[in-house]
């Protein structure tokens, strides 16, 4: 298999609580555990805090990337659990996150990368 | 329309010139341009390089994030841009990625976000 076959997820999570999609704290707690669940390792991060509400944070991992934009006025989150390699396990990241953030409703759409 | 709808394209390329993949410097003012066609605002960047070759970056904009992750050895590169909001344009962001990129060949798939 090639080293750049990975998994996407993109998960689009409704019905969240909105204090939480605006605690960037607690939010990147969040991404850091699920970053350990898929089994990646991370390389650094990136947050930015939107004023009056809502943030958008990156996880750059040695495997791809996890990804969250919220939007607390709609209670919504889009998420991105993007890893390569036979190491990682995506799917418990998505797992933990469905967990972690506790949406209403949700699609997640599972997308093969790297496929020649 | 909501705040929260995006557009999401999801970009493999592959027979990208390796050194260009490797190039962290021309890499991320691609991504800088790109950003710029989409008419998105950026509010900051992170880049990892890794050893012996290949390289991630993540733009983080005031409308989601644009990424890409390389693989220089397969000439491979996968690309996210990922844009909220009526102002955007992310097929001109896409469409430059492909003259500043050439791939030889890609698969590019546009995916709707945020839609309750």
């Amino acid at each position: 298999m090639y080293k750049t076959v990975g998994t996407h997820f993109l998960m689009d999570f409704w019905g969240v609580n909105a204090e939480l999609l605006d605690d960037k704290k607690r939010i990147l707690a969040i991404l850091v555990t699920a970053a350990e669940k898929t089994h990646s390792q991370i390389l650094g991060s990136k947050v930015h805090k939107f004023s009056p509400h809502g943030l958008t944070a990156v996880l750059l991992l040695a495997e791809s990337h996890i990804s969250i934009h919220t939007y607390p006025e709609y209670n919504f989150a889009a998420l991105d659990v993007y890893t390569c390699g036979s190491h990682t396990t995506p799917e418990k990241g998505v797992r933990y996150l469905k967990t972690a953030l506790h949406p209403k409703t949700f699609t997640i759409q599972r997308i093969k990368r790297g496929l020649n």
